[in-house]
């Protein structure tokens, strides 16, 4: 999928929200486990109730791992649901991968070709050579790990190389990367005003944004600093929509917090429109 | 595994050689691709060709994960066969993971407890919370990756924190964290000197080498400045066993190879006992 096809349906929707599909099988409703594959029948209702309010969704791959072959079965299903079905809607696989260059080209192609996914989250720390082979894929898209929204970011990401931050140094050497244009960037909402300092690195680039709650928390703070021409932002919420109910309307629940964060992301493009 | 289990096995075979279990389907004999599992009945002719050379095993992960389903059940059929004809042996999931606390539980749910390896790496960039999750786990060890083997090593690791590199910074912020005493560090056989301020920080743990080579390159160096009075390096080698020979005869060459290896080791080791 091309960044500007992202872009049409972001436009269409009025929507800039990617749902996260972190299914634990301890948190859905106890009716689904009678199900042959409990994770996809979870799932699959999950976009049949939210396809028309969100742009993309994102499972996390750890999630289908803790369960062994079932549970990457389940993982297999719902990419080729999502692909069948709503093929304009973004797929990132939240794999958080990298390794030396020979080995991140046997994740790129597990991703991209195997599973045919849009998009793969990967993890800065081995540099150039462990990210390029994602890079290198037409149509594709990487999005590394740059200032992420949980306590430990603040262990390495925001420490001072030279006077600037390590998630800014991240930010600015990948954009000398090869094909560093099939870059998204991982930015946590947990200060907004972050996204002040990293548009001036990366302007234009899309940032993937967790720590949005369902409430909408910071989302217009966010948007504020970090919305750009042409939207670069996809915000992600998980646990807030998808376990907003456990009982058998929990398709219906989420597809209600889905909307409520919709609703305020069409006012933002509104306003911006005009 | 307890570390001193690790310990008593390197002592007892004189070596502490991990031998990297990256299979790929283009570069193993081609007769066993007639094979149901060519991944499985490559690894179970290495191990059983390696095995009293070996004191470890290590899978990386993304070789698996290429091959789908396929692939992640020939990674559960090689761990099962280590855990059940050599217990003694220590297993490593290379998988380099990484994330927000409750994912990073179910990476390591997956790894050490449905799959039961000894030890998994991960990666430090989301910092303490994403590995926290890990060394929780009694006899189960986490190997951090401190300084990579590879070119992009150089991009950030190797940067500078107030005076002191980002892998030092890793380390040294570690050492910290709850049940640290769980882990390993990855530290690149790259440049050998590394390894004598890297002992000031982690005098005792145990540190994974990649990057020496089938003709045992470096391996002097990186003893004389790594190893401990309880061993503390297990070094790898992958390509250069592995793939030594793709005839007929590729589980005798590889033997031949990590013998070659280990007879250096045992050197090593019986210079160190006077």
């Amino acid at each position: 999928m091309t960044t500007q096809q992202l872009v049409d349906q972001i436009w269409k929707k009025k929507s800039f929200l990617c749902i996260g599909l972190d299914v634990d099988l301890t948190k859905i409703p106890a009716y689904l486990l009678e199900e042959e594959d409990p994770i996809f029948e979870f799932n699959k209702r999950i976009i049949e109730a939210t396809q028309h309010l969100a742009v993309a969704y994102k499972p996390n791959t750890a999630f289908y791992e803790a369960y062994g072959i079932k549970g990457w079965k389940s993982l297999e299903k719902t990419i080729q649901y999502l692909n069948t079905n709503y093929p304009e809607i973004f797929t990132i696989a939240d794999a958080k991968r990298g390794d030396i260059g020979n080995t991140s080209a046997m994740y790129a192609k597990a991703f991209f070709e195997d599973m045919e996914f849009d998009s793969v989250t990967v993890a800065p720390y081995m540099g150039k050579d462990s990210v390029e082979p994602f890079l290198t894929f037409e149509g594709k898209h990487t999005i590394m790990l740059a200032l992420t929204s949980n306590q430990g970011a603040f262990d390495f990401q925001t420490k001072s190389i030279e006077g600037k931050e390590v998630y800014k140094h991240v930010l600015e050497t990948s954009k000398s990367w090869k094909h560093s244009e099939n870059l998204m960037y991982v930015v946590g909402a947990t200060k907004a005003e972050y996204f002040a300092d990293i548009r001036k690195i990366v302007p234009n680039s899309f940032l993937l944004v967790p720590g949005v709650g369902a409430q909408g928390g910071n989302l217009q703070e966010v948007c504020k600093f970090g919305l750009t021409d042409q939207i670069g932002l996809l915000i992600n919420s998980s646990r807030g929509i998808i376990y907003a109910s456990n009982g058998t309307d929990f398709d219906t629940v989420a597809a209600k917090k889905a909307a409520e964060l919709q609703r305020q992301m069409a006012v933002i493009l509104d306003a911006k429109k005009v």
